[in-house]
């Protein structure tokens, strides 16, 4: 079965070839699927035909979301500490320790569950890739049910056994480290392509976060670091040194950390909606684009302290708060997300790629920034079936 | 028919008589519904039967927002001017003019399909009542006519002739003065409730306001102004001393302004998203609770400035930004908008008020700060009548 999607008014292909400047753009477009892949980009007077046929409606089309950076293997939620923060009243209970708790606590039809309902959520906001961490379990066998859990709805899945210490080892960081680049490393190995670690003061150090993500790379997971989300800190040149696929976060760089990112593979993926949701300064995407670094932009969904499934809300913060032009933004959000996670068959719209492809309710990309908060989500394709 | 709506975990009734807090705060409650309008509202252990059963599976529900203030009635879009702005290109183009164009050259139809996708848009986002302002005809005929299209939607229709002063006026702004409070007033009474001013340094001054507004007042139509958005100014006093329901945007203000708003009937509506769409500093919502006043928050929505119908997002913003806990954005985006329409049977859920009702995908009304971006809503009433 192939299927004509025509009447596009703008389509972004995320793929010079096809159009104007780096998203690619084609006016009065369609693209042809096959098999659940692109198999045609091109105008619409010269489309071939197809079996099925959908119109666009003359509305924008562009490549799914590819949020390459999730927290969604948790339960329960931390409403009472977020109203409290921003209620300005102290809040002396758990953080993140809350979320470990529960999350210990649930079982795995629950964990599932959730996983899944945020998934959807994500998906039905246009976002077709999403990566999805451990991180709340933080004992061996809480972190590989949560990888068994994440590897049942995405193959993007991030050994994130040091996010903290676990509450078990609070006097003895080192013993957790052996335990993360051990016992537990080699429990959640086989669930997950990624290994991650927070790298920050309270957190792991340089050392320490070498040490996770060596472990990890032997086992062939691919590193990728919580790097200078607080403090600036040794994560964005650790992150650059062992290959890193992304450095996520990059609030507080020096010119060096800016440097290294610029000079190198790895990608700088922001999160505005950890800064929003906390009230932090946001990092500085200009700086980066304009030093040359390949920047991404993802939710950081998680219930603590980014509670959101919605690229196209980071992507209008990223917009009015951290010097990105629109096009940017959505480059950022869907190319530079499929760069974050090193695939080359999402983030684009060309023949080969996967059909991953979100329809707007509007005639422009723009509008995804012009028209913040408003769902624009008119019809999603996960490879070539329509989900949305 | 009646209807029963129960199993709510949180209900938001802003009616300190059902719950606490001044959000009126119910658990585990249940609203009966008759007629369209609220004839019940308590704990759901002591609900009285009903004709028919809804089941709000533990997730909150709180009045349908109230969106006081709104330009729907335009035709085209903007889409390259807030690109070029968001890109740091210059854009030379038209403004509000260009907006002007193309509403004057639309059919009735264009326009009253415009207004009805909008006021949909907004309606599927929770919003049961939203205000809307004439402003982009400025001339006899299209601003009689934006305010007749404008009233098939809502009765909250505003006469704005006094926007920008009409291009033809150009070199004759007393002249136009004359026409916005003489002919043009005559045709566009007849067809509204509010008048309205933008008083700016570029558009009309205190005098011409205060001739405006008065002059509106003597049809019959009571006062709202645009005040204080883009500089210090006359607006907000003006406002004060006319009676005026609501002093809107109020982000540039005097001591003394806080006061004369704190001193009186009259609500200081806030719009963040003309501030997030226009990299603008934001108003300071806290300093004008912390005074007494009375606060609302609103879209602002227009093809220019605000380009949302999002009440979540603005309140989500309004937190981050503008100093207002969760719970008093909620309120602002509820109660205080029915407050700054002078309405007593929108913005609350409670025995007599129209059944406006808002049920979110969530377990409390903090998620929507909580949770930015992501589409919230579960299903909405208005007046009774399921319409999402
Ligand atoms: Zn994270
Ligand atoms: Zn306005």
């Amino acid at each position: 079965m192939s299927l004509l999607i025509t009447d596009i008014g703008s389509l972004v292909t995320n793929d010079p070839a096809h159009g104007t400047g780096p998203l690619g753009l084609l006016s009065d477009a369609a693209v042809v699927v096959e098999d659940g892949t692109i198999a045609w980009v091109g105008p619409a007077a010269q489309a071939p035909a197809a079996d099925e046929k959908h119109s666009a409606g003359g509305r924008a089309v562009l490549p799914g979301f590819v949020d390459s950076h999730a927290h969604l293997v948790f339960a329960g939620d931390r409403t009472a500490e977020f109203n409290a923060r921003m209620s300005g009243q102290s809040y002396t209970a758990g953080g993140i320790r809350t979320t470990v708790a529960a999350t210990r606590a649930a079982t795995d039809a629950e964990l599932d569950a959730n996983v899944a309902r945020f998934v959807g959520e994500a998906l039905r906001q246009g976002t077709t890739t999403v990566e999805c961490k451990s991180g709340y379990g933080l004992t061996v066998a809480d972190e590989a049910r949560a990888l068994r859990i994440a590897a049942a709805h995405t193959p993007e899945t991030t050994y994130l056994g040091a996010h903290v210490v676990a509450p078990e080892y609070a006097e003895d960081p080192a013993g957790y480290v052996d335990l993360v680049t051990g016992e537990m490393l080699d429990a959640c190995a086989p669930h997950a392509r990624w290994v991650d670690v927070f790298c920050e003061q309270g957190a792991f150090d340089g050392d320490q976060a070498r040490a996770v993500l060596t472990a990890g790379a032997k086992r062939g997971l691919v590193p990728r670091v919580h790097a200078n989300q607080l403090s600036y800190g040794p994560g964005v040149q650790l992150a650059v040194e062992l290959g890193a696929a992304s450095a996520d976060h990059c609030t507080h760089l020096t010119d060096e950390d800016v440097a290294a990112l610029a000079g190198s593979q790895t990608v700088a993926t922001l999160l505005p909606g950890a800064e929003f949701s906390t009230r932090a300064a946001y990092p500085d995407a200009r700086r980066l684009l304009d030093a040359g670094a390949t920047v991404a932009l993802s939710t950081d969904c998680n219930p603590g302290s980014s509670f959101t499934t919605s690229m196209a809300f980071c992507l209008a913060v990223a917009v009015r708060e951290m010097g990105m032009t629109p096009d940017e933004a959505v480059w950022a959000a869907t190319a530079g997300g499929a760069r974050a996670l090193r695939r080359t068959d999402v983030g684009t719209v060309t023949p080969g790629a996967r059909a991953d492809l979100l329809q707007l309710d509007a005639p422009s990309h723009v509008h995804l920034a012009y028209r913040p908060g408003v769902p624009l989500t008119a019809a999603v394709w996960r490879a070539g079936v329509r989900v949305v």
